[in-house]
């Protein structure tokens, strides 16, 4: 079924220092002049596909309907295939490396997918290093111009889409082992942890913790962490609290962030130069005694 | 009184690497898909208020009617008001910690405050630590939109809101001595004072003076410039100029900048690197014999 | 003869982080609220005119009809002449300093040149220091509201206007050496040589090469390239191939990149870390035995 959208959103990691965004925006202004482009981001860590997955499965709920264009695309020129997916009121659009899954997970779950076979939808030339501007971009705007998903290629097993090994959170009583998910700009870091498992672990708001940063993720669940150079000693602690403000400023605080993930932030600094953590690492939370 | 804006400028610390201005973009595009955004910048230093407020109120002269959305909100979450300012044709919409009135003061003053209380305007769930997405951003949408500003929250009286303590400037016979207000991608020193002040000091175009970079500002006026270790000594010399090439290749000039401020630059270089200086420190400027 | 454009696009070294941009986008919005921005980039290192050329040269054949506002202005409030350049479907706006050419020899040539002289269609106070603001976006602005440039000023021979040096190429049998024209994000090398050279150098798909970064340009066709002492010893190798995966990860390749010139990349690396070398630095390029 066709549908014309009004707006595209854009998760890349090329950056805005060379033109290649530019290049695709200019594709789509001239295929789908009446589209909208909102910028989720452009700086994913190059190649980083968990990285760009996660901002634009944070992002998506808020967007409007949409053709969400994502390229974090190491494997441009192989054999990996391009994807159009539907899922809820919006189409994605971007290779089959596991970076569209989480957002159409958010709204909804595919309820079709597309591999891009059909060059009538791609610029005239399509170069090998860049398919962002020669083939997915110009998809974009002709699924925002009307086209049906189903012309651009064949169909698709949903259960045959590459998808990212989900983050690992192990939780037991009185305490949890996440994988740091994100740390964004003021240092906050987001666990893969989310409030219900908080909530199984019996932690409540006003609880002390300790928080033990571990090394890169190979948990198994009830693996224990095994502390790195860096770590605290002894283990830091902080208090379960709803925002940065309910610690003094430097303290570190233990909340539910906006994205309903478990997250550890400072009140005025960065818990992840505090922690010396980093995405992919482990944090184990553990409740002390109250 | 309700306007309806075809205008929001955007204002915050958010960052562009993590979604969270999309997320407050899709929010407006959601509410008030007629309006169209302009950045005014996403990358103020984290909880930076005094930088966040100057750069709003530079831009704010240049930039058509508009509801200026405007987020450096360290105190998020905690009972710190939000407000929504009107100030000549445009209405400001972010926390009432002296971030809105710089700009609402160029724009012509406050007309009217108002207090957001009023959870109709605001999205449906509000998270602790994300009022850009939950609360500033909807309110913005909805008076582009057309709301009136008064159903908003009970109207505030003006001497009651949260001003920044004014930046220092102490002028004196061929002399001044004020704070750095800002830097700027070039390296140029922005200093509070103004042309005026250069007036007052009886320092003309085409004089010489020193430069003097001082510590962080606890001016009273009439204090001397304490040094700091970083100082040239002898004190740095420039001249008073124009613009840039009014002078050599890495060499000094004092000139009124395109905000009207009297600014600190190296044709070809920074002048914060040569002066060692950063914003919230002070300069003193004296006149060379001439 | 005077056109009306639905597009602008936007090239400067203003940065994001201060509000130069936004005051430009707000004057444009004020004059020709019609019209939609696209942003080439704001991040061209300050005063780097090649590199803004590069840049726009590369994106404006996949941009839309419109107004190119372009800004790397080192000589702002000198004497150098503000510029409309028609060519193609397109008018280039920007000082006489040679960034403007290389795009409009991308869209078919140089048709028409005038100086900005007519204050008119400028704000009505022109700082020393902010051209962008006050002189070229306000011009843009009138053009895309269908000013005819021949209005702007007077007419200027082609000949006159400022060019860079071309970018030193040398192809031998064997062999090439060649400026390097950029650097992008992932650390991928663009040489100043295209497919054509080589192709004249007798290089192919699939053959072994040598790469040996040399000094600064100072190049004449013939002349060795000096080895500079960050040089890898022995030479680094890599493969002629289609894409980054054609080598395995960290390996050296060289390919034709997306705007068609010799580049030299690493599979998930990058190959100016790698090679030491940098913009305005000269790469050879030497067959090995096949």
């Amino acid at each position: 079924v066709a549908t014309r959208y009004e707006w595209i959103s854009a998760t890349t990691d090329y950056g805005t220092d060379d033109g290649f965004v530019a290049a695709c925006v200019g594709v789509i202004a001239r295929l789908a002049p009446h589209a909208r482009v909102i910028d989720v981001t452009h700086t994913v860590p190059p190649g980083d596909i968990r990285r760009g997955a996660t901002v634009l499965a944070h992002s998506v709920h808020y967007l409007p309907a949409a053709v969400h264009l994502a390229v974090v695309d190491p494997g441009v020129g192989t054999s990996r295939r391009g994807l159009a997916i539907v899922a809820g009121d919006s189409t994605l659009v971007g290779p089959d490396n596991g970076l569209l899954l989480p957002a159409a997970d958010e709204l909804g779950g595919v309820s079709a997918a597309y591999e891009l076979a059909e060059p009538a939808y791609w610029l005239p030339t399509v170069s090998h290093t860049f398919h962002g501007r020669d083939v997915f971009a110009p998809v974009t705007a002709h699924l925002a111009a009307g086209a049906d998903p189903a012309a651009l290629g064949p169909a698709l097993d949903v259960a045959g889409l590459v998808r990212l090994p989900p983050p690992r959170v192990d939780v037991r009583p009185a305490g949890l082992t996440a994988e740091v998910l994100t740390v964004d700009r003021f240092g906050n870091v987001q666990l893969a942890a989310r409030t219900s498992d908080l909530a199984s672990a019996g932690i409540r708001l006003g609880d002390p913790v300790t928080l033990t940063p571990g090394d890169a993720v190979t948990l198994t669940p009830g693996d224990p962490v095994t502390p790195s150079p860096g770590d605290p000693d002894p283990p830091a602690t902080a208090v379960v609290g709803n925002t940065f403000a309910d610690v003094e400023a430097g303290a570190l605080v233990v909340l539910v962030d906006s994205a309903g993930h478990v997250a550890i932030a400072v009140n005025a600094g960065s818990a992840a130069a505090r922690l010396a953590t980093r995405p992919g690492a482990a944090v184990s939370l553990g409740l002390l005694r109250r």
